[in-house]
């Protein structure tokens, strides 16, 4: 197999268990998935996986960040794990196999984060609010909830068993997540100023407005175009606002 | 799910770490596997993994023996799973998919082993001996050995997969056409009064505007959404135009 998963981020998130970590090293591993991200881990788990036997080069070039957003800032599709239990979710749910397909054809134009959330409670409402959709692993709904270590390797197989990842011809580029959460903070801001954002509910309006921009399925350029768009609204909201004249900036 | 996999016997051989026999229990919960097959296991591995929180009902009822032949005694079909190394091997190897298949279609017939050798040396030549054919997860030539809880997981995903599970169809009714005119509008008037669209090339603007709608993908509730966010935003800058104090409408 050639290094077909090249372009693939794997993200752990607040990850509680040094052996946990280490075994998504190995998977990834075994299936020639090279970029290991972490999103505050516990340290010390950091630290143990870091020194254990036989963790490699893997574990030496993992990278931590301090949020989602930072970790998935070049990724131009961010797809989240879950078991998707009880929780409500406010996005919209594949199956691996199905998700599956959507993500090889990516990787060959771009990067791809594939997230993980803790071993307690998975991602958060928030960790969920950056990634464009969810994917859940077809597991027994009695027995949902998978060991990390399990669910990585089960999710790099189903990304590498058909081998063949084409490189994308129809040459699109999709919106990174820093140009999305750009767009997602402009808007939230103009939104702000013009009373759409309730303070009392500010935090939830974000994650739905994140969740929203992240289902535009945004080209590059039309992120762009909207970033022009809601600056110059964001721009006469806040003359508006202040009173003063409108001028050059 | 249904337990699609009740002919299954997973059957672990000579399995050290308690927590691989954990772990593959865990997986078996999982995807509805139910039966679990020790054969010599260190004994206190057993032990260890009998008492082990949350190991229920799987493992209480995992039988111990002392040879493979009698761990397959009642299977019709024997498979051993193995990284092909350098080893040469005496039977014929599939790959996991294809293996799977044949697995699948024996499995509403009759019991099945699937075999998972040691740790450290994996199936010998005489646990060999018993299988009808082997099966090889594909991993990397660079890095084949797997963890032995993560190959179980991965054996299990591809055998539960396919499996008839009616896919959640997500219904979501798309955004009419006039949705998206009506949308179209209120963005290209909001546009308007914050200085967005120049006159000269208005139409040529409204034009780029309905395209970029049209691109969006736009459901039912999404539209809905953006026209709120929209109104909102044109009702902020006509007030700031007219200087108007704010009101109901």
């Amino acid at each position: 197999m050639r290094s077909d998963l090249d372009n693939l981020r794997v993200v752990l998130v607040a990850t509680r268990n040094p052996l946990n970590i280490g075994a998504a090293a190995r998977a990834m591993s075994n299936f020639g998935a090279r970029h290991l991200r972490l999103v505050h881990p516990y340290e010390v788990a950091f630290r143990e996986a870091r020194s254990a036997v036989g963790a490699g080069e893997l574990m030496a070039s993992a990278k931590e960040y301090g949020t989602v957003a930072e970790a998935v800032a070049d990724c131009g599709l961010v797809v989240g794990t879950t078991a998707a239990g009880r929780r409500e979710l406010q996005h919209e749910l594949r199956r691996l196999e199905q998700g599956g397909r959507t993500i090889r054809k990516q990787l060959g134009a771009g990067r791809v984060a594939l997230l993980f959330g803790s071993e307690k409670v998975g991602l958060s409402n928030e960790d969920m609010s950056h990634c464009h959709w969810l994917m859940r692993i077809p597991t027994r709904a009695g027995h949902g909830s998978m060991n990390l270590g399990q669910a990585v390797a089960i999710c790099l197989y189903e990304l590498a068993r058909s081998g063949k990842i084409t490189t994308a011809k129809n040459g699109k580029a999709v919106a990174t997540a820093a140009d999305l959460e750009r767009l997602t903070q402009v808007l939230f801001e103009a939104l702000g100023v013009s009373g759409y954002v309730k303070p009392r509910v500010a935090a939830a309006t974000e994650a739905k407005l994140r969740r929203m921009v992240r289902r535009m399925n945004l080209s590059d350029a039309d992120a762009e175009l909207w970033l022009g768009i809601l600056r110059q609204i964001q721009w006469k909201l806040g003359t508006a606002e202040s009173g003063a004249a409108p001028k050059k900036d």
